[in-house]
């Protein structure tokens, strides 16, 4: 996600002709296609550019935030799968392009592969195609995920009432000390949720959360309100050490790839007393009212969406 | 494809664990994957690099084959539809994702959306998602393409015969000089093929005709002798004017995106009594002995496949 992309998000989507295959067009974290007799086809995609999206340590040794082609690999199928979880969706198959450095491509060829497979093997996911090329610009590598919805359906952006109750499935901030590339998507955490409770609505965590739940808000036509004391801290948002305090951290630095998700308050409830996964925690509440606020010290105070804050320095 | 993608291909499909999903991994022009009680998926990918895959004309103006953003659009979307056709398949819906140069950025993305859409819309297919980033590098581009088997199944590059003849669906040669941006995908001409005759084999001409009939030949564990006087020569062919014999541009250029298939002897009668398409010509039959053969003013020589040549110089 970058900036101006949401412009030409909207540009793309006036101009999306709605056909009776598609249930689901661009804008939310996959798309929904209807399959022939079949569950519904999720599908997203995700293309990771070196020196914007990711820096290669193999080729900027000790630069923070940089990772290994295998991190890089892992980072580029989790990041879909990531997307698959958003949907409450069962990752199946994935393809793969990579645009390759010339000099020493095949090496990182390899560990990208062993990186994405780790990824996708763990979620039962098969790599089956791809497109490999070789070029004199800097890595570029993309996948497309296809899934199914469950019988449930898929889980969209859009759904969320005022007065849901918003979880979310782990602690956030200080991503760029690592797990950005190391991270595991919660593809089985959003199935274990859906088939718990109603799901009102789900996106993943990669812009940051205010940013995010601010997106989730936005298809919903409802407003947030985050309990400051309540939002789980990683403990890398405090090791950042930086101007910005670690709840800062928290709520603007993105790519946690967890879960925020909006469930009606009795089921909010079920939820609480005894959660189907681990790492759950009520962080807020959504409000009748468009926009996003804080209540901090007893107070509510107007909270920025803070936007994307990009993980490269 | 590129020098080397062959072999990291092996590499790849000896890494690719067989599940019960995958009816057809990496390999053929797309994979085939089970999909509960509907029919088949099938999936292609097909990344183009600037520099590499193409030139821009907005930045490279007056190079020959340099194309506008528009073509390089059309071609990023063609090249995947081209793909589906070779597996007579119905193409349903794309993702794009697209990596910008940070100047104009904007504007090209617009014309590569228009680009996309003219193919896409020619085949009734949704562009249902993408991802849109911008970075220091060139303009970048991919498209994921999702279709569905027929009823008779899709045709692989495996299942030629020793007596299979071989057809091709138009003239080759000299695509370079426009064809490579602005062809129209077999679509429609295989979907009519696949329902008029049996489908042995068939694959779409990306890397060359005698390439492309030496992969075909090395999947079906047969040999190919090509009638040089039949092989349709297009006038770009004659056009390009330079070392190389029309005939030469034709078995080698590549981009023609045309297909090439297999079918016995009593099917290739069908197909030459009543031509289901226009453009459809007989030009050589499959043979038990492997290699590619050409027969010429009445003698039959070896003949190199030549291999991909590029169409940047």
């Amino acid at each position: 996600m970058t900036t101006g992309e949401f412009a030409f998000l909207e540009w793309l989507r006036q101009r999306t002709p709605s056909t009776e295959r598609v249930l689901l067009g661009p804008g939310d974290d996959t798309a929904i296609l209807r399959w022939p007799r079949g569950p519904h086809c999720l599908v997203t995609t995700d293309m990771l550019l070196e020196g914007s999206c990711f820096r290669l340590a193999e080729t900027h040794p000790g630069t923070r935030g940089a990772g290994t082609a295998r991190q890089v690999g892992r980072k580029a199928m989790a990041v879909n799968l990531s997307d698959m979880a958003a949907m409450a969706g069962i990752p199946v198959a994935a393809v793969v392009s990579i645009g390759l450095p010339r000099k020493g491509g095949r090496a990182l060829a390899e560990e990208l592969y062993l990186g994405l497979r780790e990824r996708a093997d763990a979620f039962n996911t098969a790599i089956i195609g791809g497109d490999t090329n070789s070029w004199d610009g800097p890595l570029v590598i993309n996948v497309a995920l296809l899934g199914e919805a469950t019988p449930r359906g898929a889980v969209r952006r859009k759904g969320a009432r005022p007065g849901d109750r918003l979880f979310v499935t782990g602690p956030l901030g200080g991503s760029l000390l690592g797990k950005h590339f190391d991270f595991m998507p919660r593809v089985r955490e959003a199935l274990a949720l859906h088939a718990a409770v109603d799901l009102h609505a789900m996106i993943d965590i990669s812009d940051g959360l205010a940013a995010d739940v601010a997106h989730l808000c936005a298809e919903s036509g409802c407003g947030a309100l985050l309990y400051a004391d309540a939002i789980p801290i990683a403990e890398a948002a405090h090791a950042m050490a930086d101007d910005r305090t670690p709840l800062e951290h928290a709520l603007g630095d993105g790519e946690d790839f967890e879960l925020v998700f909006a469930v009606a308050p009795a089921e909010a409830e079920t939820l609480l007393r005894i959660p189907p996964i681990a790492g759950l925690t009520l962080i807020g509440e959504c409000v009748a009212e468009a926009g996003l606020w804080l209540q901090e010290n007893g107070r509510r105070r107007p909270l920025p969406p803070l936007g994307y804050v990009h993980t490269l320095e």
